[in-house]
């Protein structure tokens, strides 16, 4: 079994819309960042949307969660750090780290759980197969 | 006929995440305004995205414009006014006038226009009959 | 002392722009009702953000979280609920619910907290003088 | 004098964040890859927003337009095209294609004007001098 963490890093530039009255990233904006970092994370690893989408299944987002340590400003350029964390459980969890990339200052640190529901609408107890096959192929099983 | 404008007024609070770095509305910001200022029109003279919908019409945005003459800061609160401009072509035409609550003075001024597509992908040229049926009975016909 | 908790409502009307391609609220845009929820309570109890400002105070999120149990959707209105969770830390604590106005289902709920920061940007280990006295006129001492 | 226009060419890829209801970019969202193009705009010719600031001016937008001409997707890459438009007025004016990576198409096009306001909220009549500088520097005058 893979015992290395399947991690992905994308580079976001803080754009000037999503700063604030008081000059720093309005922190509901940081879970665009998140997003850049999951959508990393399947293009890496072969996990996209379109991917499960074909396969009969969207992951909506059931929790998402953000701790802040220090502010992002306009000009500056975010380092998304997104971990997989492997659970049993029929459900995908990230761990994320945003880290500044001009000092290399870890700025925020949060986690998302998704779960599996059919394109019909139905929520999945289990994992999918096609999600067992892809973390078979992963080395998590 | 109908002489008199048809208007619709709506009142929008400044949401803080609507500022940016230097503490007044994020100028993209505005079209989100607008939009409350249509869905105000839609409800007061029953043109609703649904009853378009209903009638198997889509109405996408072509155009949009806005000019801005005074800033707009959190705390405020807009007072957006959306004018309905009568044409005979096939499409919806909207002005806006954005004022400050507090002083009454004009802050944006813009206009925007839509077409009307059908449900299943298809650009109508021509003007369907539900929205002849709604022009005439608003008068402006 | 005050047993009942202070809690502050709020309507909030979806925007057709908060949407996302699954055709419900984007998870993200729930932090800006969240916001709102914020606002309606600084406004019912007098916290505002710039009665904190005029003491010479701001209140940034260290940390948030939402947990998503059914979607919103365009045309519905949220009921944003927004309680205080008196702490002796010094911190200000909100947790939030969220319901849909037509069924009054639970669509999301989490939590927030703010830490002090003085307007010269020095952090503040202890609860400032202004806010003691805040509680104290809630009855939350 | 330089008859070459000075343009500046980005990618950005479509978030779902900014889709909405009907599976496309929302149009208010188009006005943030303008901004991207102005970034890389600024970027290219040395004409960014610190570039200006540090020179006490700031250039708030005045007015802004586009026309859609077809839907942007979630997964697709918009090439933002960003053109100097040359005036003698105390204006900076830029023209903006967008186009979809993938068939080359030509999704939408609008244009910006940004006036000059020194740090202290003066409006400029005449072109700052920095900026005439710059202007001679690219050869424009």
């Amino acid at each position: 079994m893979n015992e290395d963490p399947l991690v992905a890093i994308v580079k976001v530039k803080v754009r000037y819309s999503e700063t604030d009255a008081i000059g720093v990233v309005w922190h509901g904006n940081y879970f665009r960042y998140f997003e850049d970092g999951r959508e990393a994370f399947g293009e890496k690893y072969g996990l996209e949307y379109l991917y499960m989408y074909n396969n009969d299944f969207i992951t909506p987002l059931v929790k998402i969660d953000c701790d802040y340590l220090s502010p992002l400003k306009y000009g500056e350029t975010a380092i998304v750090e997104t971990k997989f964390i492997n659970t049993k459980a029929a459900k995908i969890i990230f761990e994320y780290n945003i880290y500044r990339e001009s000092d290399n200052e870890k700025v925020a640190t949060g986690s998302s759980t998704q779960v599996f529901i059919t394109t019909k609408g139905e929520f999945s107890i289990t994992t999918p197969e096609f999600y067992e096959n892809w973390k078979q192929k992963q080395g998590l099983l």
